[in-house]
């Protein structure tokens, strides 16, 4: 669809831009997008009336509507400009935010005149096929052949975690329910209860295959827990690292396998899962006659960023398979990291070999000499995800769209057919010939049912626009990686802050796997562990919309807490660093750190990093003299010191 | 937070127009919605340096990408022109689309590029606060007390109706659960594991205040079937009319209880809940033994428009609490019809005396003399849904604001806590002084994760500028089920169309419940059933996108199919009256027919309306005359006669 590119792509005319730059340009393209749609109505049928008169629009019930329709606007544009916080500016380092693309704005409001319902094709004749194809854009970019895989919009990554969970439990039962049925246990003649729960996706789906020729696969995928319910306990764990995101135990709850079901995964010091322990644990279950129903690999952490080993996953598998004859299935998370994979993609889609790809990369300026990117880790992690089975991946995140817009993407489409669902009146007779794949009707196919197609077309128009590989999304994207880069590097060697007689240092937890950077404070000579909490909790209080308006801060991050009970001994590592004693860590078990995302591209010229670096040192001073300041005046028991 | 209104809503105000009347102000404020952020940036910290100069956006490869994002933009506006449904014009009568409101339209562009996500307060410091406003606005027209009810918005009905049946399925197993934890045990003490799976919602809840108060409720949360998973058929069936959305299959598949757990319920000749059968397999299911999960009320059927007797519900459940101890949970799909209520609700939110009501739509105007509406059992089944323990409703749908937006209200809100999470990084400390209800973290206590707080926005300026009453929805509502009227009692009445020496007959299905308007043509003297079906089948496929471009259409409208697999005997009765043999009916037993939902405004002046009338006649007349020559053309075979 791409017209080739004559000149490279410039990241700084993708933006409005945080001084609203690209103002002109915005406002032209945005009356062109209503001009449009209001002629296109008003051309359709020239020949019927205006149902609305003139005189009838100058009565007075008529003006004092539109006024009071502009009171409500008013009302609301004083309200967002009030407490609205300020994602486009890089005094914004904190969630996964930032400014999003001008051609996806765009594309919404374009698209949200004509008002299009993906639910089904015939409500969205343009929309459904963008969908499908911006569905096929983000396979291409996982490494999945595009015509045996399949994606789609969700409203979220927690709708697309469902949906990769829904598919694997009911594959999970599907050859129990063939040995169910009298016309069909020959396909599984001979193979235990056990053996039948541990076969592979892949070969779960060649028995549909057979099942669909013999004309058996509605009958058989009834009795499956799709119209059975789910048999207690019956589908075995779902391995998940502990740096999980929280919807995976909504997830356990919503399709009914139940959260004690959920094997939670220790992580190392890079906050990835720790691959010793995974094929320990995962060896144990097998063993124990445990079948395994998922193992989710988590591709950028929400709260560290980081990028799990997939490809010891996937190598895991092989091996369980080939030893012990167990298989299971395995999703991503990368809601966060997903369209992070376009930075190793050459133009024609192909994973670059590692030593080509940092040449590029030094070619054309996508990481400069001083930084080191990606990690070896981190790119055998990323190439293995074309060996997954399903994918969460969050345009409104990383892809730089505006909310919400989820997706996920099937390594093999057959498994759609485990969920699918047809009404009377959204399915339409498809005529093949015409093109099957863009005419879906996708409310039978997918978790939620009416969507908007504006969406589709956002995620879509940002696709055309900036290729999902290192000369679209790869620069985008990359400025990010970079400026993280410099940032942790400053962090990591920042000189002590004073405050009067008191003396702060700064340091990241850990050198970032993309883009994501966490940091403390700690006052030099407190080795209180919760006096260090205290003053990052007080911090963070302080530089977000806790303290009030974010409008008039000076620079504004988000924070969590990295506790003994969500990821065992692990931040221990970081704490032992600052100097805090075992004792300290045993008692208090949990430290409490800022998070910055660090996705902004307008700090990539060195020299405009290095005056933000300046000026952001100064406001970490004026923030920590504020603090002691209200210590002063409060008495020292309620802020950093105990 | 309305402001006294001087002068009465003017419903013609609200929209663009079929014609664009109103673009005027549609683009004056589209233009003062992009302003107001594009200044909000400029204006933040206004020392920071642009970070992009205009030399910068001067260069070449700049110049070139911005081309290239009108390129595209070009691109997107030609597809939409070319293929979209021009659901703004009377000339459209067939899903629930219309237009929308100019409102929720600015609203949602103005609040997009803020970019909030409602995922957490943090995220979303304003549209957190008008989500939670604008679910209380739709709990108040349900009835429900504000203050111990809630609701929110959903990506649509689908998601609305899932979250329903899930906080449903979770309360049942409750009891279980309190039975099996022994501190908590004597709660049920002396109570069968039969009673324990028939106690009432509010009897359930009544118990999970207790287990908080022991500090118990998250020790018994987890042995419900959140922590523990589904004991296959333990939780008993759930009643669904026929009638049902697809969507409830969808829900027992995803929620793990297994579709084979629904019992559907038969209509009546109204296409509702046959209210007798509904008891008789009520009483029988409890002697049997069988636990009832819970019973689906549909107001606003998806292909029918019907309303359900939903008071006879809900005398239903009493009836069997005091005569068998058995309680269900009641859940109302209203995502068709729930905006509707509006209708019957005067400006202090009172559901209306019958007479009072009728006697204030002749006075305003609202429904004139000649049509008849609300029936009387429209007008109980409205009035019950006060009882219901939970409604889904879609503001996308008869609350007239672009996709998607879906929405669940819960009568009692403390069970929410059945299907809450937290996770450290969205979860925020909440100060009760400062108002704990507006700083709810959403993304914990509903299915989905992310979501766009614009849609948010939407809803809340539309629910500001045309309130939940009959002066606010129900001007607008009301011009619809009008026009609706007017529309079946001319099918009714209709004179034959002649096409040379054939002639054929229009006519309705039914009287409709509110809007929705089905209707056939025949062959006067044909009486085959199956040529009924294709001329029919036909007329839709040269009505609607199927046979090409909607623009250069005369008439667009939807179609379905009425079958016994899905209906039982109910559409005998139309098939009767037509003149089909009851040997036909059981030969081909199915009926296809075209389905208008009459939404338009425009209509409302009756001299509008006989025009339109009149035109449609002679598009109808042509669209048969271009069926009947094209079976001259193709042969007979193969269109309306066999």
């Amino acid at each position: 669809m791409n017209t080739p590119n004559a000149s490279p792509l410039n990241v700084d005319a993708l933006f409005i831009g945080p001084k609203s730059e690209n103002r002109v340009f915005f406002k032209e393209m945005m009356e062109y997008a209503v001009s449009e749609h209001l002629h296109w109505r008003a051309d359709f049928h020239p020949e019927d009336p205006a149902l609305v008169t003139p005189v009838e629009q100058h009565a007075g019930d008529f003006r004092q509507t539109l006024y009071r329709t502009e009171g409500i606007l008013r009302q609301l544009s004083s309200k967002l400009k009030n407490t609205s916080v300020p994602w486009f500016s890089p005094r914004y380092l904190g969630h996964m935010n930032a400014d999003t693309l001008m051609v996806s704005n765009l594309a919404y409001v374009m698209t949200m005149m004509y008002n299009p319902n993906n639910c089904a094709h015939e409500a969205s004749p343009t929309t459904t096929e963008l969908e499908v194809e911006a569905g096929l854009d983000l396979c291409r970019m996982f490494g999945y052949d595009p015509k045996r895989s399949w994606g789609h919009i969700t409203s979220g990554g927690t709708v697309a975690n469902y949906e990769g969970m829904w598919v694997a439990r009911n594959l999970k039962t599907i050859p129990l329910a063939i040995a169910q049925h009298e016309k069909a246990r020959d396909l599984v003649a001979g193979k235990s209860e056990k053996e039948l729960l541990n076969l592979s996706p892949s070969a779960v789906l060649d028995l549909t295959d057979e099942l669909k020729k013999r004309g058996l696969f509605e009958e058989v995928r009834a009795l499956s827990c799709r119209g059975v319910g789910i048999k207690q306990g019956s589908l075995g764990k779902i391995l998940v690292p502990q740096s999980k995101h929280y919807s995976w135990m909504k997830a356990m709850d919503v399709l009914g396998i139940g959260q004690e079901h959920i094997v939670p995964l220790p992580v190392d010091e890079n906050y990835r899962t720790d691959v010793a322990k995974m094929r320990e644990i995962t060896f144990r279950l097998i063993k124990e006659g445990h079948p395994i129903l998922a193992m989710v690999s988590v591709v950028g952490t929400t709260e560290e960023g980081s990028i799990d080993h997939v490809d010891e996953v996937i190598k895991l598998r092989a091996e369980c398979e080939r030893k012990y004859g167990a298989s299971f299935y395995v999703h991503v998370d990368a809601a966060y990291g997903g369209y992070v994979r376009a930075m190793f993609l050459d133009e024609d889609n192909r994973f670059m070999d590692y030593d080509a790809l940092l040449a590029r990369y030094r070619a054309e300026d996508i990481i400069p000499a001083g930084v080191t990117w990606p990690k070896h880790d981190v790119y055998e992690g990323f190439k293995a995800m074309a060996e997954a089975d399903s994918i969460t991946v969050d345009p409104h995140k990383v892809g730089y769209i505006q909310y919400a817009a989820g997706a996920v993407c099937m390594k093999d489409k057959r498994i759609v057919d485990l969920i699918s669902y047809h009404a009377a009146y959204v399915f339409e007779e498809v005529d093949e010939a015409e093109g099957a794949d863009t005419k879906v009707v996708l409310g039978s196919s997918i978790m939620e049912g009416s969507k908007a197609g504006a969406t589709a077309a956002a995620v879509w128009a940002a696709h055309r626009l900036v290729p999902l590989n290192i000369g679209g999304y790869g620069k985008v994207i990359g400025r990010g990686i970079v400026t993280a880069d410099w940032f942790a590097q400053r962090l990591a060697s920042a000189k002590p802050l004073t405050v009067g007689r008191r003396r702060f240092e700064v340091r990241p937890i850990m050198h970032p796997d993309f883009h994501m950077v966490n940091f403390t404070f700690k006052e030099i000579g407190n080795d209180s562990l919760e006096d260090h909490n205290r003053l990052n909790k007080k911090m963070y209080e302080i530089c977000s919309y806790a303290s009030g308006r974010t409008y008039t801060n000076d620079f504004l991050t988000s924070s969590t807490s990295l506790s003994v009970e969500e990821y065992g001994d692990t931040p221990w590592h970081y704490v032992a660093s600052r100097g805090f004693s075992r004792a300290e860590w045993d008692k208090v078990e949990s430290v409490y750190i800022l998070r910055a995302a660090v996705m902004t591209h307008f700090l990539r010229k060195a020299e405009d990093f290095d005056a933000y670096w300046e000026q952001l040192r100064e406001v970490f001073a004026a923030k920590l003299a504020h603090i002691v300041d209200m210590e002063d005046k409060t008495g020292a028991d309620t802020l950093i010191a105990a």
